[in-house]
């Protein structure tokens, strides 16, 4: 079976853990003689550079959490992390000195970024680093393409406030999506292509799966590259999406900020007439969400309840197993 | 008073706690008050990139050594440094293994090499980095260019061995400098400058020394950069050499592996003849090596036999003072 699951940072790769578990395969790390494919397109709209090094947040905490290298109580970075470059680029005052790059992390943006000056696109970097961790996952960004989501809002400076566009990463780590967005832009999406891969992985999928991460930065970004809806349109696959928001509130994060900031409610309904039945078949909600399942504005969209906390593995197995079931069984309708 | 110093890495930057103590400088950190001026003019011939990051080895251990941050013990790089991102650079098998990046100092590479790809010269690099450590002294780079000394050998490659050039920093790291050296070149110096403001601190210079560093890649090496010794020439300030070789011997590391390389006997006279009588005016050497004050290839050259080891900041501070009174002393002749 091939599935592929489009996802964002933590959230996404926790997701997968379930997936992986759905399907047969070890949680973490390889498993060789499975039949089963999974191919997750990751959102690279939270990159950034920083102290000169290419950081892809979604990319890194996937790939730490399936190989068996992430925190898994923090959920992002290193297991066993030091600090002792940030401390000394604090003692140069270096910016930004609100970004958490710890250790261990950075050697994998050494390696990144110096393939990535040497000419390699960002999903054969990708691909290397994979050869270390074994994440079970194919794990592809969504294009090679910089892209990079940038958010406007009122940022304070100094006594006053001005309004201007930051970096995704400054509104969401420095300012904790405290501001409120104006608007969120994933600047170069436009331009953008797909990556390698991306496109003909939908296209031959027997699933699709739009996991619970931010349906605006994470999930949104990545239907923001021409091409990707298209494809999602096009293939027999059928496309479930698990709802992000549980009683009104994001499961995790603030997704909450960025839905306010197109205009969109915060909760499972809203969320899944924002994405639309031209885009997903299927639709999960938690058990406190029930009401959406008779939601008229989510008609041509197929709801299952069920508990919707990714609590610990097996509750994140259940979900994973009732996402896939729902997509076969649409698409034997 | 203005002294000028040219260096190479570790005994270079000893000497330089010398030459501040002998001129009531503290020796470590700044001395806001002192009339005396001393400009380091440092080797950058040992310069690499390495995952990506400019290395600057002999700028750092000059920096690190007199703001106070070098580990005293090994002589190169922090004190209480750790080495996370090296352990996970080997995870990843990125190449090289063999040169000991520690993470603290990694900092330093991090904000010189985000400054270098955002234009600015190395000398201003190195004086932002500066800001913080407060030397105490001013270290020019000998140039802004990229200079980066190669070494000729028979490579171990597999069973055999191939015979080809390669970074000094291979050769004297990862080698050892135990393989034998055919050829030792700047590259790229012919075509360098000196640095904003090396060839004035020369001319206004009142006594110039030369560091008992590698007189090849070290000294050699500055002297390489077209312009350089001219100036020496022509400045009105004596120039007075320290002796690297005592008895037969280098005072630390490998320079007899170096001066064996180009021809010339490891031995304090034969530095003293190498450099002649057309670049240095004094020429300092160890009690066990007295024989040098009467040897008639050093025509021209006012020997001075003193003890010699730096073996503590007294010790080198005398020889600093020996240094200064013999370059005053030349020029009242």
């Amino acid at each position: 079976m091939k599935v592929v699951v489009l996802v964002g940072g933590v959230g996404g790769a926790r997701f997968l853990l379930g997936v992986k578990a759905a399907l047969g395969l070890s949680p973490v790390g390889a498993t060789p003689d499975s039949p089963h494919e999974i191919t997750a397109l990751v959102n690279t709209g939270d990159d950034v550079w920083m102290h000169g090094l290419r950081i892809c947040t979604d990319l890194d905490t996937c790939m730490y959490t399936l190989g068996g290298g992430i925190d898994t109580g923090r959920g992002w970075g290193r297991a066993g992390e030091t600090w002792a470059v940030r401390e000394e680029l604090a003692a140069y005052g270096a910016d930004p000195t609100w970004f958490g790059l710890g250790d261990r992390d950075i050697a994998t943006h050494l390696v990144r970024t110096r393939m990535l000056r040497a000419g390699y696109p960002l999903s054969e970097v990708t691909a290397a680093l994979c050869h270390r961790w074994q994440p079970g996952v194919r794990l592809l960004p969504m294009s090679d393409d910089r892209v990079e989501t940038h958010v406007v809002a009122d940022i304070p400076d100094g006594d006053s406030v001005e309004r201007k566009a930051v970096h995704f990463q400054e509104w969401w780590v420095r300012y904790h999506a405290e501001l409120p967005a104006h608007s969120i832009v994933p600047v170069g999406a436009e331009e953008s292509k797909p990556a390698p891969g991306v496109l003909d992985a939908i296209a031959a999928a027997d699933a699709v799966l739009l996991a619970p991460s931010n349906p605006v930065v994470s999930i949104g970004t990545i239907l923001a590259v021409p091409g990707i809806r298209a494809a999602l349109r096009e293939t027999k696959a059928r496309v479930v999406g698990l709802s992000p928001i549980v009683s009104d509130r994001p499961v995790r994060g603030m997704a909450d900020a960025c839905l306010t900031a197109i205009g969109v409610e915060t909760s499972a309904a809203a969320v899944a007439a924002h994405y639309g039945p031209e885009l997903i078949d299927g639709w999960l909600v938690d058990d406190e969400d029930k009401a959406a399942a008779d939601d008229p504005a989510l008609a041509g969209i197929a709801v299952r309840v069920l508990p919707l906390l990714m609590r610990d593995l097996p509750a994140t197995t259940a979900i994973a197993r009732a996402a896939l079931d729902l997509a076969l069984e649409l698409r034997e309708r």
